[in-house]
């Protein structure tokens, strides 16, 4: 196989069967039949699944390296996760554990339009982590909402984000909502930037970012596993002034490994942010997975722009220091709901939050 | 909550906290913040999620029944399943076992425009299994896979579908692929359908129907979690003349119960036959998981046409007997890399399997 993307697959069974069931992932994962029944040769040669090694990870926990001829993926994003896991996905006793890729498939992909530098120039920060906050819960009603960002502008925060429960519902439209809190943001003169959530079919996330585009907005969120990878992909490839935050709705638990996902192919797809459950919050998810995912996102990789790791679900005030001691400068904090929880001291709560990322004192 | 989609929930945790676990998932598929900060009535009393019920099912394993606002979702299909299991998808001892939906669901959804009825009715079956194959491995040119199409026709098989790996790759490109085959299909005289594989963001997807609705064909397949769901509910709108086979292609391993996720929600939002790896076969779906997932795919549900459910993933000759027994009439069975095998027997081969699913004595 000349030119091959290599994924990395742990798969759990008896020591006796791990050749075999490296060989039967890598057969499901490319010509998925019998090898025995193909009879040409250069599908044998190249197009088959390549077993590179097998070991043993653990008792019972076997580690396969295989190879994938890049060629099956046609340089897109949804047949790239289709070649990796697609299939595989439905055997319960496999994970996806990693996977690297030839220069080829990073250049076809170019990873992140606006990352790390970019967000950071957007809002003047220079050498320190960034700051975010949510707009939520569901279900008020856009002047609600407004009046929610504002107070959040006040405050000082770099970025505004949609819940990823917002989104076109009745109660409140997607254009009323981006339009109302685009031009409160702008009223203000705060740098605080809003990222609406855009979400549909692919027609009507173009809409919407037609809609962000004429609002002033630079910077939007997209839950790619919901939305679909190639169509993050044709986004990313079709509007090179936005900046994109992936959101891991979706994203499942442990099926595929969140750096993997999240830190690396939502990365080289063209996220400049990828939104993440940190360790102590509301998820399950370890330091040791977050350290991998944040290093995933921002490793030098190919010559693929650094993405901000936004760790998420459950941050409060108080943790900041330790998450800055543990992401040091090229992390963007996110607090949603203990920000809301202030309620009348929103903006208080807020400006101190902002001002514990700006004092702290980074390496 | 006057109109409620009523999701369940298998929780693993202690005893103890069953009741707060099933609290926290309801609020995370809501408004995903703590609820002691929202101020908004509406949104306490209709938005938020609400614990109708939670049962122990075995020690260790609990029961949440839990109610959904159906405004949340906007009627989006990608929405929908945000709200269904978005964040929960990412707590690693929850999963998404079944959900019901109002009939305003149902009716802004539609299910399959062309079902059962429909599929028979294309290759004028009558009161009968259907029978199907795949085209594979892919690596091979267009003219091979076309050799292939026409030695199943002469066999005399109800459908051929693109295996799920057969993309827009530059060994086989879409469209020379699909016109060569639909074209050979034609002029076989034979009655049997060629079903392609559409992949890539939403615009390749609707040229690639395009080009299909162009030779003739008006079957086609998807693989929704792929592709993503909303993109499928806008091309089943927006192609009221096309049959859409679903592949389960990345739909994960228990995380959502496969008789929801592949029965249910890919019929409410229109797959008209619904693949999923069979038990006994490469994959470790129970018998009862496959009996649910059919009934779910075939049973009245509101009006909605039904699905027809399509075992497969290394199915045999010699099962078809034992399969029809199990699933009755109203299936589609898909042998694709068994027959393969046959190699130049494959004509006959395929024979055998249409005879012997014509020949069963349908109770």
């Amino acid at each position: 196989m000349k030119s091959a993307i290599e994924a990395v697959y742990h798969i759990r069974c008896a020591a006796a069967e791990a050749e075999a069931r490296a060989l039967a992932v890598a057969v499901e994962q490319s010509v998925e039949m019998p090898v025995v029944a193909i009879e040409d040769e250069r599908v044998l040669g190249e197009i088959v699944g390549e077993v590179r090694g097998v070991r043993e990870l653990k008792p019972g926990l076997f580690e396969a390296r295989i190879g994938l001829n890049v060629e099956t993926t046609g340089h897109d994003a949804g047949q790239l996760i289709n070649m990796l896991f697609g299939n595989a996905s439905l055997l319960e006793d496999v994970v996806l554990a990693d996977a690297s890729f030839p220069a080829e498939t990073l250049a076809a992909f170019g990873g992140p339009r606006h990352g790390l530098a970019a967000l950071r120039a957007r809002v003047g920060a220079q050498g320190r982590a960034l700051t975010s906050s949510a707009l939520k819960p569901q279900g008020m009603p856009a002047a609600k909402l407004v009046d929610l960002a504002r107070r959040f502008a006040e405050g000082g925060v770099d970025y505004i984000k949609d819940d990823h429960g917002l989104a076109d519902q009745a109660y409140s439209p997607f254009a009323e909502r981006v339009a109302a809190v685009a031009a409160a943001l702008r009223a203000s003169g705060a740098r605080t930037r809003y990222v609406p959530s855009l979400t549909g079919d692919f027609r009507a996330i173009e809409a919407q970012l037609r809609v962000a585009r004429e609002a002033g907005i630079d910077t939007v969120m997209l839950a790619p596993m919901v939305s679909g990878l190639s169509n993050m992909q044709a986004l990313v490839r079709g509007n090179s002034d936005m900046a994109l935050l992936a959101h891991p709705s979706l994203g499942g638990a442990a099926r595929i490994a969140p750096p993997l996902l999240i830190g690396k192919l939502f990365r080289l797809i063209g996220a400049g942010a990828v939104v993440f459950p940190n360790y102590g919050g509301r998820f399950g998810y370890s330091r040791d997975t977050c350290r991998a995912l944040a290093r995933a996102a921002l490793d030098p990789w190919g010559g693929l722009e650094p993405a901000v790791p936004v760790p998420a679900g459950g941050m409060t005030l108080a943790r900041v220091p330790e998450l800055l001691d543990f992401y040091g400068a090229e992390v963007m904090l996110l607090i949603g709901g203990n920000l809301l929880a202030a309620r009348e001291r929103l903006v208080d709560e807020t400006a101190a939050f902002v001002s514990s990322v700006e004092r702290y004192s980074y390496g």
